[in-house]
């Protein structure tokens, strides 16, 4: 490890170099070869707890020094409890089946050929994440069992934290002779080691994920010449139909905004029929606030909901990650559609309803990675979808949509066998 | 249509801002509703023919006055026969299934959700091409089959053809009352046009599909801020290993090779194993250059094949697209496969072998987008995988790989239906 100055070009180039020759050797790799490193990786997790722990209070002092908020802090602690549920995320991450192989299609060719599609790696991933340390172990596991290589780039206050858990991670490797390059972490705090990453490491990098606030995500957006696969943010929408069943209404909401405010499925926005706003709203407003929600409601909503403040324009397009949401009166479920195409930003969307007609129009013509019918936004998650561990949840619409687990780091080639056909 | 300069911001935006509303009106039109469009586009080409001819014309005459080459001419060149084929083109994606809402998973989760994964169209697509104008109907019919609204930026030698092409898509698109600005062109041939398109239009512009020779791709995949779903190049290989028919690899070679140089699923590089160059290399060598195509070999090749010119380390990693083949005896499938790695472009590679466990060995490790065992490279097509038509061949790792046709052209969503579920 150094955080002294480097060659940032050189360095980085060698990283991308060794990755590309890991991966390659990688994806040759037997599952089991695959889950033993995982095994070993978790058990040098639990047998250096200690380590990790005075290189996290190394990272704590400073950023105490520095002053950081309680929540950056608490983002960044680590104790015995999170080292272990690294380590038994790992084991979780074992026991689902290998992406790797999987047949997709197979069909037959009328001139004999067979044709399948068989799921390969991506090859290397670049993953950049922000304070919490804990991404080291889930982000590289999930690589390494999709047969991806991966450089990692975590954030400056948590460097000393992710580099010890890194070195677990390798000695995982290790342990089984997998290439240890096959998982890398940049050597520096140097912000430009991302430039160049983002800019200059195509050719041994095939798509980066970055995991962090709208900031982190923006930036790399903004400079990557490499695909990116992530979420900008989530203004997350519950509609509620006319049909709507009250108590679902005013349960899901609670969830949906309440349970826990600072993930991207957390909903932001309410929308809610005109015909039904006058029976619905004092409920779902009682329920929010008694939970310590902020209301900022349109001139409807401030009229039938005391203690409402009035929201802007800006409100609609917020994503408050926070115990605050905006609710809105919409006159049908056209407006209801029409706003969330408007402000909404593709990530998780619900309706409300007993109507089957209408949810099916929702579901139907909302443009969201995910749309749920009677059920909490906060389900947008790959271990609430049943896909296991998940990397984060995609909003673009190129390659991974939604929840981006083990599957969705994988890429496929064409296998084709013959007897000696040659086209006409 | 205009050629004069234009507000290249002003008008690209105008077109990015109309594709994307219309791509939101198409993602809901009915299977039929977009077959019926492509169907009057069928019949609006034909009876234009005159018109096409005409406009086709204008530019064969300018292409003539400035001395574009023969095989360039061709490219350009429309007869009754070519617009014919454009017609009947159109009304084969008819018949392919409609590759959207298709149900890609469906499972069930313990607390009683639904979830499937359905099948939506990207949004918008940018296609950039150059010369042939056919692909005015063939990509655009695509676009059109898979629910995407589309921008056209066709090569300006051809722009008058294009154009006229173009309209009749339109046609087809209004006497069925879909939004025309489905199938946009790009109304200028001002080159600054595709450079705003790459650079500035990502919130319009879902994908960019560039379908030409390497400068193009090249500068596509430099420039774009947008994902760029390609190939570079076709460095294709069929590999003899020491237990290849003698028969199949010649007959394979020369097909790969020969049948038509200039795809890019033609073959450039034959790899031999030394314990069998002895026996298949004078067989091979004389159908090939029975055939017309000239032969570069290494040492041992020259030694064997009369007439076969010493080959320059350039040769290996030279697309030649025309009759010409580079010949090299490697010394057993570790090395062929080494090759590969090396000097491959990622696109198509065939082994010819009579062991079974050989061709799995190469089928596995060989990481190019098609893998085949006896059977010749030139299969790498959309038509002859049976998945009609193509868009092109994609070299990339993400999102699509190897042919891409309607299917490819699709994202998905996540649809969850719930009966009121909250996350605990």
């Amino acid at each position: 490890m150094t955080d002294e100055a480097i060659d940032i070009e050189r360095e980085m180039t060698a990283l991308g170099v060794a990755a590309r020759s890991a991966s390659a050797e990688l994806a040759m790799c037997s599952t089991e070869l695959r889950n033993s490193a995982l095994r070993s990786a978790a058990m040098a997790l639990r047998s250096s707890t200690q380590e990790i722990l005075d290189a996290n209070q190394t990272d704590m002092l400073a950023a105490k020094t520095r002053g950081l908020s309680p929540a950056m802090l608490d983002r960044l602690m680590l104790d015995d409890e999170r080292i272990e549920a690294m380590a038994s995320g790992l084991e979780s991450i074992i026991e689902l089946p290998d992406p790797v192989g999987r047949i997709l299609a197979e069909w037959d060719r009328p001139n004999g050929l067979n044709i399948q599609r068989v799921a390969v790696p991506l090859g290397v991933i670049g993953i950049i994440y922000e304070s919490r340390p804990n991404v080291t172990a889930d982000a590289a596991a999930l690589c390494l069992k999709s047969g991806n290589a991966v450089i990692l780039r975590g954030g400056s206050e948590s460097f000393n934290s992710s580099y010890a858990i890194y070195e677990c991670m390798r000695e995982g490797l290790e342990s089984t002779g997998i290439d240890a390059n096959c998982i890398q972490m940049v050597p520096t705090r140097d912000r430009a080691a991302v430039g160049f990453l983002l800019s200059s490491m195509a050719e041994w990098v095939d798509v980066v994920v970055p995991r962090g606030g709208k900031n982190l995500i923006k930036r790399v957006q903004d400079e990557a010449r490499i695909p990116v696969i992530g979420h900008l943010e989530g203004i997350c929408h519950v509609y509620l139909h006319a049909s709507a069943d009250p108590s679902i209404a005013r349960d899901v909401v609670l969830n949906a905004k309440m349970r826990r405010t600072g993930i991207c499925g957390a909903a932001e926005t309410v929308l809610v029929d005109a015909d039904v706003a006058e029976q619905l709203l004092p409920d779902v407003a009682r329920a929010l606030m008694e939970a310590g929600c902020e209301i900022r409601g349109d001139d409807k909503v401030t009229a039938l909901v005391e203690d409402a403040i009035p929201a802007t324009e800006e409100d609609w397009s917020t994503e408050y990650l926070d115990a605050i949401v905006s609710i809105k009166v919409v006159e049908n479920i056209e407006a209801a559609i029409a706003h969330i195409a408007t402000y909404g930003s593709g990530h998780t969307e619900s309706i409300i309803a007993s109507d089957p007609a209408a949810a099916e129009k929702f579901l139907r013509c909302v443009d969201s990675a995910i749309v749920l019918h009677n059920a909490s936004t906060q389900f947008a998650d790959g271990g609430e979808f049943g896909m296991g561990a998940e990397i984060g949840i995609a909003t673009g619409r190129v390659h991974a949509r939604g929840p981006v687990g083990a599957e969705q780091l994988t890429s496929y080639k064409y296998v084709v066998r013959g007897t000696g056909q040659v086209r006409p």
